[in-house]
């Protein structure tokens, strides 16, 4: 019977980052700071190793950064609401226009119109092809491309030290997942799971915000320095890829009762106290970011018998929890 | 207008085989053979280049193989198949005791009982912790683990040239991804989107098929060789990765009502030829699938500005398709 018991507990991480810090918060087990954050040393034994639960219990307030309501978006469906942080240090421009498209209530009454397995969600006008296309009236109609930003020394880059085909650097920035270039010292939003970009045609500069994408399956690395990439999902993910996927090409819904509606998409900054979520976010320039990387590149606990001894940019977990008070 | 149209069509790649297996038969496009396969070259620019359609359209008859009905599962549900390719030669025991367990008609009126976001959906008895627990009449209650098995020589490793963190080699066995060990002399399938593997606890061999789970996010490669892989999901994916997320902790279902029904679990073989899909896979040991490697590793086509230059062991497309008769 225990048996039976701990087939159900199999496949031993937890990659939902908000689940995770909840656990974390009522786990019992104690952290031994020597056994987190060695790097080199491949798990032996799990005698000693600190797993992920470890490192976020064993954290303190300052590791954690409340989420900037200026940058914060709320996606309200039906069914709940999708939490979005923007990038502005990486588009600049197109987060601007984001939030003016926001403010004006361009998004209001709009429509998930894409799931493509495995790919993405999109949203949008479904309209926007016929008369009936919604008018954008201050945010701008044509925005630059921010496929790449030049590096921003005001933003600390935390190197991952992984192998990574994609890129000849990555690691994080102020809690996103990046790439960068040190020959054309460039740095740029990578498509991890949860990545929100700018949908566009073939001209690079064919996107404006208006129609916004979100990734929900294996990263398209390839994507990367191909279309400006905003932001991310911290909270509400599974809203967006757990839709039905479109029968049409590339995932796009056939007939109109297929979408989910957007009620509204808000800056949390102009939403009431009351109705904003409070969140907080792992910052990723800190030592005990560093031992939650190690702690997922060499799984620590009773399950695991072999370490990876590697962790994919888009594995490492970019935990989010509700902030206490 | 036309930038809106295009932004329709934006993020380039169809990730999805059969549609983009179908969409390849009806493209009008033409494939110049030199353009194909030049694997280090970086796109300088883009013609000539084949896309993946491109390749597709000019594979012949003998690029393909029909799926073997003695190893093709169907796992039926309210909204449809799940097709499921099994591996013998990766988990020869762990498949042999599926098979059972599909033949004594274990899995009829089962259901999914878990759905954990950006992770996997898992299959099995609800009641495996109760007094209401379905028996095994003839299949194995407890087999081996076959985490890794010797290098099999009669399946040619397709090796992938791309950088892998995960695994000294990676490649394509018999159309399934793979990692292998030249020192161990050992090969095992990787844990890409859509792999199904045997539900386990903490004990190695406390798997014995009765529980399945499909990898429904980013590729959770710490997982290889910790577990038992025994195929994966050629069609229907969508069925299991668009279900509701569970709320309880690892993405179980706390309700009976929010699980999904097993219909039935049939091997290909005992269904009757009308009842069956017929489909064909795309052989991984032909110069056709290095074209196509190599046309998603420097995507062809107007959209992408930049070739990555790289591809992900599981960004790496296996097309399926219906047989033609």
């Amino acid at each position: 019977m225990k048996m039976i018991v701990s087939i159900k507990r199999h496949v031993g991480a937890k990659k939902n980052p908000i689940l995770a810090a909840i656990l974390a918060t009522t786990l019992l087990g104690n952290l031994s700071v020597s056994a987190m954050g060695n790097a080199k040393e491949k798990k032996a034994g799990k005698v000693g190793k600190a797993t992920m639960a470890d490192v976020l219990k064993a954290s303190s307030a300052s590791d954690w950064h409340a989420l900037n309501p200026e940058n914060t978006m709320y996606l309200e469906m039906e069914k709940g609401r999708v939490i979005i942080v923007l990038a502005p240090e990486f588009a600049p421009n197109n987060v601007a226009n984001i939030k003016a498209l926001v403010r004006e209530g361009y998004f209001d009454g709009l429509a998930i119109i894409r799931s493509q397995d495995n790919y993405v969600a999109q949203w949008g006008d479904p309209h926007d092809e016929d008369n009936q296309k919604r008018e954008i009236k201050t945010a701008k109609q044509k925005v630059a491309a921010e496929f790449t930003v030049p590096y921003v020394k005001a933003f600390p880059f935390t190197r991952l030290k992984d192998l990574d085909g994609y890129a000849p650097e990555v690691g994080h920035v102020n809690g996103f997942a990046a790439g960068r270039d040190p020959k054309s010292k460039t740095t740029w939003l990578s498509h991890c799971y949860s990545a929100v970009g700018v949908a566009r045609g073939n001209e690079a500069d064919s996107g404006n915000g208006s129609s916004l994408y979100v990734v929900t399956g294996h990263a398209p690395r390839q994507l990367d320095r191909n279309i400006t990439v905003v932001g991310r999902v911290v909270q509400g993910m599974e809203l967006l890829s757990s839709l039905p996927r479109g029968t049409g090409a590339l995932g796009f819904y056939e007939k109109a009762e297929q979408r989910s509606a957007i009620k509204s998409i808000r800056m949390a900054s102009e939403v009431s106290e009351t109705e904003r979520s409070h969140l907080e976010s792992l910052r990723t320039d800190t030592p005990t970011f560093q031992a939650l990387i190690e702690a997922q590149r060499n799984r620590g606990g009773d399950w695991y018998k072999v370490a990876a001894g590697h962790i994919d940019l888009c594995n490492v977990p970019l935990p989010v929890r509700p902030t206490k008070n």
